[in-house]
């Protein structure tokens, strides 16, 4: 269930928060008011990945943090590509959300012949015609794409056929791919749009602002 | 209940594919299985809003489109105003998924004297400092925070100030903010996670690999 799983990482970071704060226990009420649901919320999403909780203490945070981790896959590094070496890939590149989440960015190609071939923050830029052989080579399972939208498609069926297993997908276009290849897309434009609707939830007194 | 309204993003891009192939109606079966639902659960989802189906018919989807618009509150242009014009900046405003969907970038903002006053894609970038008087002049009701992590908080202090009353937020931590204020975070480490979950769920040949 992906709204679930999408919790365990709100989980997960609230955790971390708790460990930064040397506290060693959390209870359920606590750890569900800081992701805004019910303790009974947080219990029935754990106790679909196994038995965390002690009676009388609750969980402890260091040891639920490392489960959630095992649960997710992130107690092991992922080795990424990131694909498009524009301003979005630039600014991913540069992005310090993914250091420590068990994601290292390896390796960066484009197609663009000025960009093939320079150093960014230590990595080089592959070519992406080679992608078949470098991206295997490096060990590369999940790649970052941020291509403009309309060469998104074909550019994911390469990294589907260079063995990449998993694409996080920034160009606004839903992709076709073969079903051994996870998908997660990033739609900024559906964010806003939540965001707009929450907005119009609120009756504030700048409702009727222009 | 934020899983719904996050469908009905999803039901209203699906609408709109429909609308440009010039289909008039859809069943929702047809809607659910292109967004991965039930029937019944689309037939859920929008009845919490309003009773928009016909018996025998199924919806009509230019129908249902203006509606859903209606409800997510985006039949009308939202004025944005884009802070922080780094890479990450530069690349949002190349981004053309927020194009036709309601969401307009009016103003930039920065606090780097070396970029004040440019112009970028025909928009000055203005002074963080003004902000207070900018933001209102132009109408700004929504802003994206594209600023580094330790910054976002006090520029976002700033925005809520200046009248803002949504902010979609890049930044890898959590804000606090007034309650007047909505934010929607945008977390790439987290739907990385997601991603990293999915490929581990699928058991592959290459399930093993470095």
């Amino acid at each position: 269930p992906k709204a679930t799983v999408a919790r365990l990482s709100l989980y997960l970071r609230q955790l971390e928060v708790l460990e930064r704060r040397d506290e060693t226990t959390v209870s359920s009420q606590r750890l569900g008011s800081a992701v805004n649901v019910t303790d009974a919320q947080v219990r029935k999403d754990l106790a679909f990945f196994g038995q965390f909780g002690y009676p009388g203490i609750g969980y402890k945070v260091v040891e639920l943090r490392e489960s959630l981790r095992e649960v997710l896959g992130t107690n092991r590094t992922w080795r990424l590509a990131l694909v498009g070496i524009g301003n979005l890939g630039r600014a991913l590149l540069g992005y310090s959300g993914f250091a420590g989440r068990g994601f290292e960015i390896v390796a960066l190609f484009d197609r663009d012949p000025s960009v093939v071939g320079q150093m960014i923050y230590g990595l080089t830029v592959y070519d992406m015609a080679d992608v078949q052989t470098v991206a295997p080579r490096l060990g590369v399972q999940m790649a970052v794409l941020a291509v403009p939208g309309p060469s998104a498609e074909s550019v994911a069926h390469q990294l589907s056929c260079a063995g990449i297993e998993g694409i996080l997908n920034f160009a606004p276009i839903p992709l076709t791919l073969p079903s051994k290849v996870s998908v997660v897309s990033v739609d900024l434009g559906l964010q806003l749009e939540q965001l707009a609707f929450q907005i119009r939830q609120r009756p504030t007194p700048n409702d009727d602002l222009p």
